[in-house]
């Protein structure tokens, strides 16, 4: 496939072309993959994740600013799961925002593949993976929801964020539901406002009772950039502090990207069989028992 | 399968018995589905989501109530989107909270599938589909999480409510994050906290500039039944004055009942291939290729 040697080269628009053939599900990104396989990156990956209002496009913004500051290369990914109603709106909104435009060393991409099947996850793994060899030093990936979402930022990054904001204080219900697996570092955003102690106060005691007193509970607010600093050193030291395991985790990843694949191939062949298989008003039950019949367990591809 | 005539005589256990099939992924409650396929039910099913601490819950709890004065049979399936680790704890404290324990016309049943690959999508509308075929009245399904739930609720449900409370009404991120699409009905719970007001007002500003004036927003509090059955009121206005989109939607939902259970079913071998085929350290995407190189598009099942 041509552009090897321009995105090697460090052309961004490569890049973006690339990227946009995410979005596509185009065929073409898995030769890209393929040739570039050897090609080693070694971006920090960091997810930021948390409900919508927690204050996660501001934190990234300031992420960026304190990157720029050591004068390193910083990616944005903000990972879209729209509806396939609404298109990618939201994300232009967000992105018009951002202080970071003429800047060549900073880039900004929203990432929304409109509702295909298992697309959004497929596209984020794949532009994670060209954004590292292409030679950032870091990229953020910024995911709405918590626990349920589409994209599982936490298998794709090395460290992830959850940020909250004081009026989740009620919620500890979100906190048991898979929060507390998720997140390596929390971040309580907004925290000049009122209940943030509180939050801050329960969120130990959740980790406490899970045996994860270890999980650093951060208090930022954007009134004052020295908590966002610290946060940065935080993520920082984790990341220094867990380098062994999230080797290994790479190493998952990368048999992940491999099953995402097919089960996205997969899926789509077993989309075309079974609209040529299945007529209105049948027994859907009736249909798959058939299938199973024809092709019993083990049998399908060997 | 044995347990089809208890069924259809209304025996709880059996219930029960099969919809714990359907949470670990059994083949037979497909054997089960064929065999019943013809039966009909004639249940009402109601969607509850929004973020967790919206109240969904008492809601919940408000609505058997108001059901069962009317003298129907009511099921909760109250969807448990958990993580892998932290199992089901979550709704087990749910659902000690309800009152309706010693009401057989009241059947509660958490649903949770451990992590398992697509399986609780896939639970959640065969749990449906047996509580329908059951003979139940109404079928109340709560989800966390909005629009990027593992589990599409609006996929299944007649109508679908999205609860939220004062405290979201920072978020206008979340409206147009596809929550618009998702709702029939916006709920702005724990109306008597401030800020119910102001959240009221931007949904229907956001409603407004979407063309969707028509969809209700109801304020509730706990405090305040009657405010309550106006929404139930509201709900049942509103599946009376849709029932025909709904009887299509119904005859979608068979087609993609069928769907998913192929997915599952030809994903798992993906998997077992995959595990196979790859070798540590091999190059994903040229083991991608070579599988469709193996099997063009549209061979697989032929």
């Amino acid at each position: 496939m041509n552009g090897i040697e321009d995105f090697k080269k460090g052309d961004l628009r490569t890049l973006a072309r690339l990227i946009s053939l995410c979005e596509d599900g185009d065929p073409k990104v898995i030769d890209f993959l393929s040739e570039i396989f050897l090609l080693k990156g070694h971006a920090k990956v960091i997810g930021i994740t948390g409900p919508p209002g927690a204050g996660k496009s501001t934190l990234l913004n300031t992420f960026v600013r304190l990157i720029r500051k050591e004068n390193k290369k910083v990616a944005v990914l903000a990972v879209d799961p729209v509806s396939p109603f609404s298109g990618g709106a939201l994300l232009g909104d967000r992105i018009r925002l951002m202080d970071h435009f003429n800047d060549p060393n900073v880039f900004i991409r929203s990432l929304s593949t409109r509702g295909k099947l298992g697309g959004l996850s497929l596209a984020t793994r794949q532009g994670v993976t060209l954004l590292d060899k292409f030679g950032f030093d870091f990229i953020l990936v910024e995911t709405v929801g918590v626990g349920q979402s589409e994209v599982d930022v936490r298998k794709l990054a090395d460290v992830t964020l959850v940020a909250l904001v004081p009026e989740w204080g009620d919620s500890i219900q979100a906190l048991k539901a898979g929060i507390l697996e998720i997140a390596d570092i929390f971040v309580v955003n907004k925290a000049d406002r009122e209940g943030a102690d509180r939050i801050e106060k329960e969120l130990k005691n959740v980790l406490h009772l899970a045996g994860k007193d270890e999980t650093p509970v951060l208090k930022t607010s954007f009134n004052d950039l020295t908590t966002v600093e610290a946060l940065y050193q935080s993520v920082n030291s984790y990341l220094d502090a867990h380098s062994p395991t999230i080797e290994k985790k790479r190493e998952v990843g990368i048999q992940d990207a491999a099953l995402e694949l097919l089960e996205y191939w997969v899926m789509q062949e077993a989309r075309t069989w079974l609209k040529d298989h299945m007529e209105s008003g049948a027994n859907p039950y009736e249909v798959i028992k058939q299938f199973q019949k024809k092709y019993p367990k083990g049998s399908l591809f060997s």
